[in-house]
Parts: C-alpha cells; sequence; structure tokens
C-alpha cells in the first residue's frame, strides 16, 4: 500500500459550501473541509465540539467568526483555534473561502523537531 | 479562559519560509505550518514523521511533490495526505504557497456529526 493519497479540488473559491475531505484521502489524525460563504450568507447554525478543536484559516473574503458572544473581525490570513466547547458561527461580508481542521484536544503528542526524520539522500528532481 | 485563540497572517503568500503555529494558537491537536517555496527552489531535506501523519494543501502556485520516488504535480487545489513513514519533499516551479499539518495517525476518534453539538440559539449579526 502506497504511503500517500492525493485530492485535486481545483480553485479552492469554487467549492459549493462544504467539502470533507476525510474519506476521500484517508485521514486518520484529523478532519479538513474546503468551504465558501456567499456574501451576507451566514452558518446555518451555532455548534460546539465533545472532543475536537477545530482551527479556521480564512484565505479569501471578509466577515464575522462569533465565538461564546463575541464577534471577531477575520479575513485572508485570520486564524481561529477554537476549543470543543467554545459556540461558534460565522457570517461572511465579503466571499468566505475557509479551511477547518478538526482534531482531538490534547492528542498530539509531539512534532516537527521531535517527530520528524530527516534523510541524507537527495531528490534527483 | 476564553475559548478561542487568534492570530493574523495578512497575505499567505508574503510568509517568508515556514510559520509553526502551535505555540502562538495554543494547538492541542495537530501542528499547523504556513509555508512558502520560491520558484525553483526546493524543500531543505528528504523527511518522514515517527507518529505524525502530514496534509499538505497547494493554495497557490505549482511544483512537484515527491513521495517514495514517485513525482506528484501539485497545485491550487492539490491536497497531499502522506502517511508517517512516507518520504517526502518538494519542489516549486512557480511560488508555492502551502498549508501543511500533522497530526498523530490514528488519533481522531469522531469528527463533524458525531462530534458537534448544534445549538438552537441565533446570532444576533
Amino acid at each position: 500500500m502506497e504511503n500517500f493519497s492525493v485530492a485535486q479540488l481545483g480553485a479552492l473559491s469554487d467549492v459549493a459550501g462544504k467539502v470533507f475531505m476525510k474519506e476521500q484521502l484517508g485521514l486518520t489524525g484529523c478532519e479538513i473541509s474546503i468551504s465558501t460563504i456567499d456574501a451576507g450568507k451566514t452558518s446555518p447554525f451555532i455548534h460546539a465540539h465533545k472532543q475536537n478543536e477545530e482551527i479556521f484559516i480564512f484565505l479569501q473574503g471578509s466577515g464575522t467568526f462569533y465565538i461564546d458572544g463575541q464577534m471577531l473581525p477575520v479575513k485572508e490570513g485570520s486564524m481561529v483555534k477554537v476549543k470543543p466547547a467554545g459556540k461558534r458561527s460565522l457570517k461572511a461580508d465579503d466571499k468566505l473561502v475557509y479551511i477547518c481542521i478538526q482534531a482531538k484536544e490534547n492528542s498530539l503528542e509531539q512534532a516537527t523537531r521531535e517527530d520528524g526524520i530527516i534523510f541524507d539522500e537527495e531528490v534527483s528532481w
């Protein structure tokens, strides 16, 4: 079995609504979704989570992130991490394009230098 | 303590090299980095991981993803999930802008419908 899987989504701003990638890519450590919200529209509801923290990465557009009664302005380059209990929703002013990552709170044991293995070989590009 | 943390990175194509977000956002379920590789440049080495799967999401540019001796073309909207053992590297043809997520393999127990809690309240936007 190969060590990788690939998806080609094309322009992320062309995603209609929300696309979840866990099944397609065989993800086992997190769920990743790519979403758009048209200008003037909102998320369909306020939600929270049981186990998972969520990280929102905004790629295009602008809007407001509602979290526990507070309103945060978001735009390209905004990242919001929400603990499971946070009650969250979203509104787009200009069409929002964003990535959302769900991962189990406190599940990461090590990363980067501690988790990485570096090889001496070179790629023949 | 609030249920959220926020970072404002600005235009992601302006990131110089690689920015890790775990410390700044207090991430506990994954590490997220935002990276750019200038045209004609490559990752500094081939690497693999001990525990973590990685997901690469390409936002801009084009290039080649090296994985276990295979060469995959990548561009905006390409997503590549790599198991810990996969030996990986990257080359940019046009300047690449991408997000990389590290999460512990098999750490996700439930997501989305199983993990979510939906509230009846409405936001006063």
